[in-house]
């Protein structure tokens, strides 16, 4: 590709931030409060718009609820949308009820299985309102001990709370199944692998899809065989985006290995230039969605790093010779298929990415723009600093 | 379950043990050969018989193909027969020739993936020759870099080809699809984990099933949690067994995490104990197998100890009083319900397992009967202790 | 050892139980509150008197300062002995005030790093009050990202801080020094496995000793290697037991994998019966201590079950036949040498320690005396259910 | 640092490549023979001279004996030196010999132990002719089950074998001990980890260094940290350089995750650049070695990818703005200091690397020069290509 179709998809990339990102948020030891942390709704959109205005790539914030609930939707959407950008994935919380101690919709309980799947279904008219596409589904259920509970039945439990979410959703809407390893479950997870989302989705129907968050793996893990897999099979519903070295460490995007992120990256561009149509337009619907807790780092600094480390990784795997790949791949060259690969990684792309911001009368620098902004200074100045702030865990 | 109710069960379990367990198997620094290890397939086949005589639990011999191939099948498995047992799962191997260096059925160059397909189908051939039920397919297909070949073109190679040996097995056969997160292929394999090897039997049909081996799975996996999964789903075609603390280490069953093993054999005693019949009849076509590869042991000796480790797992789970556990469950008392299956690992089986054996006139004491045996003492003296005997990876 | 000797042995083993275990604790998701939680150190120590007089073995109770600060130690030792137990040891906390985002004896500010230093001088100045032997140290100090802090730098404030405070310690006194591959820093941890804990004790002084916790280590590692090596080097302080399957999962002591507990164990009666008088001295002043965070659990159902398993583990291997093994292993006899040592953990020695309780006038059965009596009633009735109660991490 | 101080740094730069690097190797299921691999030593030693004259950087080559071994290493120093380059370190191999079933140095049988021993000493011998610095000393020692050996005995077999090779060593000699989590070992390795390493060389004296295999950790290990602790003891004798994912999967150095290789080289740097003379002055002897095994790749071409990954990694590092670091570092500004090392990692020093070899008389772009070679055509006309070359691990 040359450098002006590069260009042209750079200018196509979109990035969608957390709400929760931009509020305070901790470890199990201790949330340490960030000063300027947003703890409203209204603060966390003012954010996501600003780190909008500094890259031009990340239209709309993620939800999630209730910690985001206002009375009325339609004037958050409006807000949105005045400071330029679009509300997200509606991301319904099952985990911090004191009734879901034991899980939410796996619950050995019926009635606390059936208040969970109601605030699902709560949050599907949520999605009606702000106009999201996507219900993004994150379950913390699960056991912490061997015996404790039936995991057939609990497997059975929470197909049916997700089928009767999927039946419910809107015309155009999705539902994206999560799956994490562990924490805060620490014997089993019911959606432990992307095999059991995919298990669930395949089963449930079409708007059922599998996210991908590259914080949910077991040590050594692939992910972009995992994405290239989903892409394959018409399952990738989208990603949410951190780095991590240990366990679920929710870091900035890319600082840990980003060659993964790169890779994850190639997946993509490589579906996006595929012959078939199908994939082309199934790939066009992924949601690249970024989920971090930020327990020592500066918020608004924090997200935009992640923001801008995924498009340096995307300008990068925009950069290969995929001719010179495949033949070097046909021909069976093992090495030389991968040097072709990492000289796209190691091409310093931010030349590039400065003349794209320029074109489109973003700020050249978008780390000194953060420094010299007045929100910067608005937020350090206004914002009460909370020890209980409305960011994640909150 | 009363004692009785244990020991009939008991004695409808099985065990199959792997031909290649009985020859010199090694590490990649070193195959140190063992005293006794057999070389030819009519020894493994003298020893499998030998281990089923002491244990009562052990009738039948996996083969793999080309190691164990003979000119004439018939007279094989009249061989074992006349010994006392059956000859089992036929195992293709489509890694050891030099033209598989890029992989077998996923190999870039057509040439390759059709002679790899061509020895699946040879090796169905074999299964009607040798009265097999199961064809037991492991890959070593898989990339060592990054952008080395591409993914989602291997994945559909892989498809056609299990699609083409799928529609040639015989009307009762079945092919067991193995899954292994790495080793030998050190950056993607294929077949990386459970879901990708479900997600292409449930595309191909009926007689294809998912094969668990314990040794094959990212650090942390709940594995029985893919057991009860895939038992769920009607697709646990079996298990190969055997121990790891660190990667694919295959020592002898049992010895590394015993509760383990015992959690795998609670799913399923958990599905035989079920009200669906269907999901009773699916867990009795379970293929119980052992997969090991003894680099210092003794190969008699640490087949016996794996076939005896699995007995005492099966009836601890047996021993679990699932009344008191179906109630502590429902009432979400956690650890209480820990505790109950707990208290069933705990049980020390073996006076219950050496009266069984007395029962069926078996020795009580397999370990001292083997000690003691004509066998151990004529294969120590008889066998040509070679360094490049029939074993794994020989 | 015959059934006296190992009953002698049983009756001088030691467990402490952690003041923090009797409280309220969670993930980052969400702490739960449990039903009967201690909210006071007051209640804390009642809590862990009740445990020792079902157990006979719980004796001492360790404190967290500043969550256990009272105005007066005396008072507060009075209470405990008067409930038949000791205050142990002494856990400073320096990872919870605002000014440790950074770290605390390693943070980049003097000033930051001196107040911690500070408290854990105070900390010394407690144990002299609460005639405790240990102090027993763990820093959540560590960074976040690459290049974030210069690590040469931070282990030499490290040191500095560690030598001071051991040069105050008591003529008795101990300082344990815990390790921990990571959280809540996730690039990496200023104390990160047992050598860096090791050569800081060594070059401190010979009241520095190395504190194992069970669930801090990477995946994989052989913990009883560990603890043979610091038996060996005379450097093993003690154990904060708990077990894990995934990351530091703090649940239940040996609910996850019993063989390492009783292989810990193991490496404990081999030193125990030692020929050098020295490592028995040595092992016998080894702290045994749980530490464990309960997020679904009942707290008192909980401590009691791990304080029983370390009781069971230590029974299994002190009915190991040493005699028999240490001849197995002269003879280079791999799998029996393994079968020796599994047959004493196979072993059930729940009828032994039954007995054994009945002549020390315990509880036969310590899990029906805790649901009939009078303490859990009315720690269930009279104690304020909180959801900021003083557990951990509160 | 301006680019003439980095390119005067560049110049000073050493990678030793190993000489079974150039022989055929394998995993335990197959090894592939590679067209062209070297089968002789002095072949081996052709080759490491070949990748020097492409690189400038690779002037000498570690052997392993007894793989290597020659009547008269003068002549084979002589061979070398006609080549252009140096002999390097000498890898004694008490590991392929049927004695060492159970262990060398560690074997519980005194014989074994003597004779492993001898030839560490033999080894020591071969240093004093081919003029080595470091004895490069890796075990395979450890055990594959639970009670299978006396874990502290071992340990003191261990040191008493060290020791007297290391009172035999030359005046200016070291030994480098090289530690691994497992393989071929299962249970437990007697040298597991840096920390056992590390003890053990402190208490043997001087020479003896900790050798750090980049393959050889736990999940998760930050291995930089481990360099700048052994740095700071003034105990890193040196590097194996490889990549890994999963296991020690022995890939092209730099190809999983290149921000490790940096993170590691960043270290270095820094200690380089040390205002203390004797951390300047240590850093200046580490060894930094090759140690890959090609299961599929062309030999020539991996090894030359390997060093030139190392170069481009160093020249990464010495781009980080030094001043700039510590001011962020000072100041607690975690991000910035992040992206002031990213800065230099993601610079693209392939123009700078071609300018240095132009300077060098080099060859500007070595592949294109690999690939034209005489050297190549020769080898790939010349070898016998065999399956059971000299190569790792043969």
């Amino acid at each position: 590709m040359n450098t002006e179709t590069i260009k042209a998809r750079l200018k196509q990339q979109k990035i969608e931030t957390p709400s929760w990102g931009y509020g305070n948020s901790g470890t199990r030891f201790k949330t340490f409060p960030a000063p300027g942390a947003a703890s409203t709704v209204w603060e966390k959109v003012e954010d996501a718009a600003f780190i909008h205005s500094l890259t031009g790539i990340a239209p709309s914030v993620a939800l999630h609820i209730p910690w985001d609930r206002v009375e009325d939707y339609s004037e958050l959407k409006k807000h949105a949308q005045d400071l330029g950008i679009q509300l997200g994935a509606i991301n319904p919380n099952v985990f911090q009820d004191v009734q879901y101690k034991l899980g939410s919709v796996t619950n050995p309980d019926a009635a606390v299985r059936a208040k969970a799947t109601q605030h699902l279904l709560d949050c599907v008219e949520v999605m009606k309102q702000t106009g999201s596409r996507d219900l993004s589904l994150w379950f913390a259920d699960g056991t912490n001990y061997l015996g404790q509970d039936d995991l057939r039945k609990r497997k059975r439990y929470l197909r049916e709370a997700l089928q009767q979410v999927h039946d419910r959703l809107p015309e155009d809407g999705r539902m994206l199944i999560e799956y994490k390893l562990f924490e805060p479950a620490f014997y089993h997870t019911d959606l432990a692998d992307w095999g059991l989302a995919y298990l669930h989705a395949v089963s449930i129907g079409e708007k059922a899809q599998v996210l991908v968050d590259l914080g949910h793996h077991a040590q050594g893990t692939n992910i972009e065989h995992i994405v290239s897999t989903l892409l394959d099979a018409g399952r990738l519903g989208g990603f949410h985006f951190n780095a991590r070295r240990y366990a679920d460490d929710d870091l900035v995007v890319g600082t840990t290995n980003p060659l993964e992120l790169f890779a994850i990256y190639l997946e993509i561009v490589q579906a996006e230039n595929d012959p078939s149509e199908a994939l082309r337009k199934h790939v066009s619907e992924v949601a690249f969605m970024i989920d971090q807790s930020h327990n020592i780092e500066h918020k608004l600094e924090a997200m935009l790093q992640s923001v801008l480390n995924c498009q340096e990784a995307y300008a990068k795997a925009l950069s290969v010779d995929f001719d010179l790949l495949t033949e070097a791949r046909e021909q069976g060259e093992v090495l030389k298929a991968n040097r072709i690969v990492m000289d796209a990684f190691y091409r310093d792309v931010r030349p590039l990415l400065r003349e794209l911001r320029e074109e489109q009368n973003l700020p050249a620098d978008p780390y000194a723009a953060l420094e010299e902004s007045d929100h910067l200074k608005k937020v350090l100045r206004d914002r009460q600093s909370s020890d209980v702030g409305g960011g994640f865990p909150s």
